[in-house]
């Protein structure tokens, strides 16, 4: 078993992840639901407004008595009334009629338009003179322009943004069902590694990937859950790895995936019941020493040990599995927040494999100009002195210099 | 008091939110610091790794003992030890020797390079061959490579990444100190506005901008404080202001900022002692009816009613305001995630304000087509459809068809 060696490409890995079935659906109140993702459609049981609103301040009247009106020859109107807020109107317009009314109020019968206290002057008491005519409808919403009744206004997979909470709270929809979040249990291994509580001895280094990889578990909207170092003991690595399968949806292990003697995650990944090898290896640099493995609908992550190598693996793949597990609808969401930026120097690649470059941006005359930066994937600070990251595809030789790239901000 | 009315630019309001100071700092663990802004630089007390370390599994040697090496003449070495991982090895290298080392391993005495284990092959017990040269330093990393002593790692205003996680995690800074969260009071004003728990007789509506504005909130980093709803009656309004005041840094009313009869926003603001007021109107559509006062370091928001107009004029300054209350160095963070795509209309705009613009983005052919969303302000179904905003600037008067434009994703 521990002899074959499969490298696999990002596309492969991707396809092995496709049939990931979103998580159970949760009952959560919408002040805690944002950057949630909704696990069924929402259709309105009612109109919204539900009734006619003026939109502006000013005089509620019949467009038609404002026909001809103008600065020259202002229209005279008798005001009949005024509409209080939130309520019914308790009259009705005539011919030559009109009503006080505010933004939000509700149109009196005989009222078709709004026109704006800005085009009106009051002459007498009881008498004010509209100097622009307006159109039917004109600063009025009927009462389903915002929602229809039977109307989807929310799709099943879409991630809840301010606005979205705020169309359930106009439809009364207090709470709300969505996918309940991933659990990602955090695994570092590794001789050398020691909690960052204790001073590390010379030839020792403190866990950096568990605080990375959490960091970027957090931001994915996923929980994370610390489960600790373990040294490159078997048994451990395996009681571990278990108690991470049975408490989270996806297990992260980080350090134990180079070709070392003392590697035992994929011996780990694989006695484990009805576990399957996905990957032993990726085509991706940095990164390559990536071991996959599942389990039903639950994935092992044997990470490299270098923090930047750990990093972008996560970037690729786990913000997509965790998309999936979320039941994200538009998974291309995950890969829109990029900056277009001209390269400043030419970069070499090899083909047959994706490289992932890291890159500082700077704002020049109007441009922001992306500057590579070179450095050991074991170098976290490298990570932290850049802005994003580049890539550069399977069968592309390198980028030259001018030429303009797609920044992810990382 | 009442009767004086200043429509402020947006540079004009930027101008007076300019001094604002960040919050008190406070101590929180690494674990919870995702996001936060740092509020003091953190200073390298250590080099990382602190030793010479191995980035490959192989063979640590001296690099001038492979020069000449080659596949068909592979220079044989003697294997004298094996690196124990986090551990000072016990022997040094001569001539002709070479240890065995995992990446992350300790360089022996008399090692300055590691041969990848892909490039050597054991020919019998205690010997290996190696078919490739080595330069000094080659799949090393030095002592102080990842971070020197005394060196500023992160400066004071940065948004902590989850790479900055780990590269305090990696020096043993456990706990940090950020600035405080900002909290803001959100009030929601209007006789016609009911709680989402309640149904809505004729005429009236829920409350719609708590639930937006708090998601915003959430979404900048903000702890937002639901204070709920007050009718229109001046000593209510009055005392939830002082409420909110005396528990937030930032108070967000909605809904009683036109010019109705019954709203007492601006006199509420105006008792309250050392209020001095920024803007009554702001030239932003939609938008404009926005009372802005502020009282030392905090400020009160008056902002329109109308769903999508405040949440606009939460965009333009509140998340600035934000920024700067949070203590963020970079403001213009707040503005990278933008999208460059093609206007597919012509969208006509008055000179002297700032509109912006609701889109729906399309993904055509490779690039991105914005489609302006046309409605009334009051409809929060036009924000729901939106993918982002663009802003058409004071002194344009339109944008074409054809036009690229940056679409804020919102």
């Amino acid at each position: 078993m521990r002899s074959f060696f499969k490298v696999k490409t990002a596309e492969d890995i991707f396809e092995s992840l496709r049939d990931i079935k979103p998580l159970e659906a949760e009952s959560v109140t919408i002040t805690v639901a944002l950057s949630r993702i909704l696990a069924r459609d929402v259709i309105s049981s009612e109109d919204l407004p539900g009734f006619q609103r003026s939109t502006m301040d000013g005089y509620a009247l019949a467009a038609k008595d404002s026909f001809g009106a103008s600065e020259n020859l202002p229209t005279p109107l008798n005001i009949v009334g005024e509409v209080r807020m939130g309520e019914i109107p308790r009259f009705g317009l005539h011919r030559g009629e009109c009503a006080r009314i505010s933004t939000g109020g509700m149109l009196p019968k005989g009222a078709d338009a709004v026109v704006m206290v800005e085009y009106s002057q009051m002459v007498e008491d009881g008498i004010v003179e509209i100097s622009r005519p307006v159109s039917p409808l004109e600063n009025v919403i009927l009462p389903d322009d915002d929602v229809k009744r039977r109307q989807v206004v929310l799709r099943k997979g879409t991630l809840l943004r301010p606005q979205d909470l705020g169309i359930l709270a106009g439809l009364g929809i207090s709470v709300v069902d969505v996918f309940s979040k991933p659990r990602a249990a955090i695994i570092s291994t590794g001789e050398e590694i020691v909690d960052i509580s204790q001073k590390p001895r010379v030839g020792q280094m403190r866990d950096i990937n568990s605080y990375t990889l959490g960091g970027l578990c957090i931001k994915s909207g996923v929980e994370p859950l610390y489960l600790g170092i373990v040294r490159d003991r078997f048994e451990d690595l395996k009681l571990l790895i278990e108690k991470g399968i049975s408490q989270a949806d996806v297990v992260l292990l980080s350090g134990g995936s180079s070709v070392g003697v003392k590697d035992f995650t994929l011996d780990a990944f694989l006695s484990l019941d009805g576990v399957e090898m996905l990957a032993h290896g990726v085509s991706i640099s940095p990164g390559k020493p990536t071991i996959i493995a599942r389990k039903g609908n639950k994935t092992l992550w044997g990470l490299p040990g270098h923090p930047v190598s750990a990093m972008i693996i996560f970037d690729v793949f786990l913000r997509y599995l965790f998309g999936r597990l979320s039941g994200l609808s538009n998974l291309t969401e995950y890969n829109d927040h990029a900056i277009e930026a001209e390269l400043d120097r030419n970069i070499e690649s090899a083909t047959g494999r994706e490289d992932y470059i890291r890159v500082k941006l700077t704002h020049m005359e109007g441009k922001w100009l992306a500057t590579p930066i070179l450095g050991k994937s074991g170098l976290i600070s490298t990570m932290v002195e850049a802005d994003g990251i580049i890539k550069i595809g399977m069968n592309n030789e390198g980028l030259y210099k001018g030429e303009m790239v797609k920044v992810r901000l990382f």
